[in-house]
């Protein structure tokens, strides 16, 4: 019998779970779940002959080395802060470690002792970061095998609802995960890529205004913003001689010019605590970041501060949140981008039947014998439902499938690894086909 | 004999030291310089009878301590930082001492040793903060004893240049002092004041388009755009209950509109470090923050991202800056700020017949008997030249002028102070006035 750790019963840990019993009498695993709060998981896990269910802090440390002392390989769902202490257990105790999170330079340092126990730490193996390294590093792989000359890399990967949830929703958009993600989304230094050879640099208060247009067939139309910091992966995918490298973050089309209103009103500062933010309303909030005048009404005023038409579609989405009535906010000693989460919280959160999507997507231009091809590839994953989303499917299910892989002695790459292998990525992208997250390519046009 | 100490002989010394010496004979001092490098001083000052110049390090505790020791009263002009270091030794040694910058809390909690010994700290008591505390003070006591209820104070000041030494320069505007601390001017969390009861904030991103506009008798029109924290001002000057309080920064019409071009296009950013910076040009520097598009010239590029007209005189002054030429820039490893700065330097540096202007401004709102009156109170100082400057002149006279009255005892108010109490202020700003330094004041038109 193997046993399997899973630290973290979030969000982020339904699939997961249910890949790890569906699996369990099959390939002969133990699980144990471990998390602060356990109330939530369902009746029918707990009283599964090969789960056990314990609360706890991982913070503690005895505790922590009993439970790890006793199990073969480790999945941390846990927020990245906790990590490091968890992989350097792992070290310490032998034991395989997986994480959807990104490497963090506290762990990659542990490789040469990791290597040298033969142990594999596994790193970026969910959905972005993770199916995106994967899918990526399979299609750069295929062209390069056909000779072909890589000239740029687009990706762009969304968390977004299903169309058919999007109709109550003048902005097409719901909070299917981290809402203060979501709010914060951009800030920090400019983001950076290349395009045709030259270094680019977006500020925040365009970021959402130079969106890229992007259209799905059967899906329709997207935008996306540019993340962070693309050029850090043209290393890690082997592509240091491209000349465009573009990562980016979808929306669907309307959503950016619309949450560029709130970057230019300053709603998603998070560097200050406002002044009485416990009595104020809405309209009071986005008040105190307009210019005083007794005449006009914060709707007309911010019309003009924004310098909108009168008949702009995107007053109606600020309405259509409330953002000019009277409504208590609720939110003691909070910054600007705290009280705008309340306020999205209220309009954007799911419906019991609402369904999250995933969208990713791959763009390569490549060039053969003087003819250039855009190689596009696509992945559309919706959720089942409030529980086995589209989001926790596609960060869950690589996990899962990476365990069982490494238990089962088919990745032999012992050391703090990413999923950039072949002998890695190869068989998870194959087994996540039968669950229909698979991509679909094809050569697309490029548009002039 | 008195021996006066003075740290730092940089830009804002000049002054200090010639009223010092003026008045050494007659108040019996010895006057000790002291900087890292002196070669700047003039002979005249090294071979005076009553001076010493010293060329060290402050931070040698050694060299400090010797100093220091043989002197009754210390001026730091020296950077911030080195202030509290300097503090503590006075505290230690028993000297009196002066700065014209922001109390630090460092130094603010030596204030109970500082008392028992009898000393005085006397912190910003240069121009802002400085003249700008005292005459604020100066006209709200004298209000307030006539019985005026204050409902409004608005306060700015610039550090400008003469206007007949603006006319070869679009900008109307030329570096008088740290150009760094322009390049930066405004970023960080939005800038806080309180306008009719309502707290108000602007993000930096608007900072530079939501000012007020200004005209002031024979010197024609300024706009004031907002300090970062109004706020902390208001218990200073103990008017808490005042229902609007505002402090912000001159600058000519229309510089603030073309400076936000430089924001908008993410120019003045400090976060990161650019790609290549040191072979760039000017017009590569711009463009990095543009839009790949080979058919569309940089400039061209630039007047559409910032949605200028055609014929908008703002492109003028980006052309006259030589944005869009291929000059290299010729900085290492530099951020954008940092290539701003190099570009704006060699076009907005003063020439040697240039001279710089002081401007300051009060608004003070009062009613008594159902009556609204607005006093409006104006300094303006001009530079004799480029060592005697307006700045040189502002920040070292009210120290000078503060260390004589400490010396001759007539600041009796033991502690870490700043000069907002009457028999502070009161003999400062009378010798300020024969420099004429000097605030006219009038009752003007509360504008509608």
């Amino acid at each position: 019998m193997r046993k399997i750790l899973v630290l973290g019963a979030g969000k982020s840990s339904p699939a997961l779970i249910r890949y790890l019993i569906d699996n369990s009498a099959k390939e002969d695993w133990y699980i144990t779940i471990m998390d602060n709060s356990t109330k939530h998981i369902s009746p029918e896990i707990h009283k599964h002959l090969r789960t056990k269910i314990i609360t706890g802090d991982i913070q503690k440390e005895r505790k922590r080395k009993q439970i790890m002392t006793d199990s073969d390989l480790v999945i941390s769902l846990l927020p990245p802060r906790f990590h490091a202490i968890i992989a350097k257990e792992c070290l310490n105790l032998k034991k395989h470690f997986l994480t959807a999170s990104y490497v963090s330079p506290e762990i990659k340092q542990l490789d040469p002792d990791v290597k040298q126990l033969g142990l594999i730490f596994l790193n970026e193996v969910g959905l972005d970061p993770g199916i995106d390294h994967m899918s990526a590093m399979r299609l750069i792989n295929k062209v390069k095998k056909q000779g072909k000359q890589i000239l740029g890399f687009e990706s762009f990967t969304g968390g977004l609802i299903a169309p058919e949830c999007e109709r109550d929703n003048p902005w097409r958009y719901k909070f299917t995960w981290n809402p203060r993600n979501v709010v914060l989304a951009g800030q920090g230094p400019p983001a950076k890529f290349i395009q045709n050879n030259r270094f680019k640099y977006i500020p925040y208060h365009k970021l959402f205004r130079r969106t890229e247009l992007i259209e799905i067939d059967g899906l329709g139309k997207f935008e996306g913003y540019a993340n962070r910091d693309s050029l850090k992966y043209m290393d890690l995918y082997g592509l240091n001689d491209i000349s465009t490298f573009f990562r980016g973050t979808l929306r669907r089309k309307g959503f950016c010019r619309a949450w560029d209103m709130f970057i230019q009103l300053g709603l998603t500062d998070d560097s200050f605590i406002l002044e009485n933010s416990k009595d104020m309303t809405n309209k009071e909030f986005i008040n105190s970041f307009l210019a005083y005048n007794p005449h006009d009404s914060v709707k007309l005023k911010t019309q003009h501060y924004l310098q909108l038409d009168y008949d702009s579609d995107l007053i109606d989405k600020l309405e259509w949140l409330d953002l000019f009535k009277d409504i208590k906010i609720g939110q003691k000693n909070a910054t600007p981008a705290q009280m705008l989460q309340r306020i999205l919280e209220k309009k954007w959160s799911l419906k019991p039947q609402d369904k999250d999507m995933i969208v990713m997507l791959h763009l390569l231009d490549t060039t053969l014998n003087n003819q250039i091809k855009r190689h596009q590839s696509v992945m559309v994953v919706k959720g089942e439902d409030q529980t086995y989303t589209a989001m926790a499917k596609t960060v869950g299910l690589p996990l899962a499938i990476a365990a069982k892989n490494i238990l089962n002695g088919f990745i032999r790459a012992p050391g703090v690894q990413l999923p950039l292998q072949k002998n890695i990525y190869d068989p998870i992208l194959k087994e996540l086909d039968t669950f229909d997250i698979q991509f679909k390519e094809q050569i697309v046009k490029i548009p002039e």
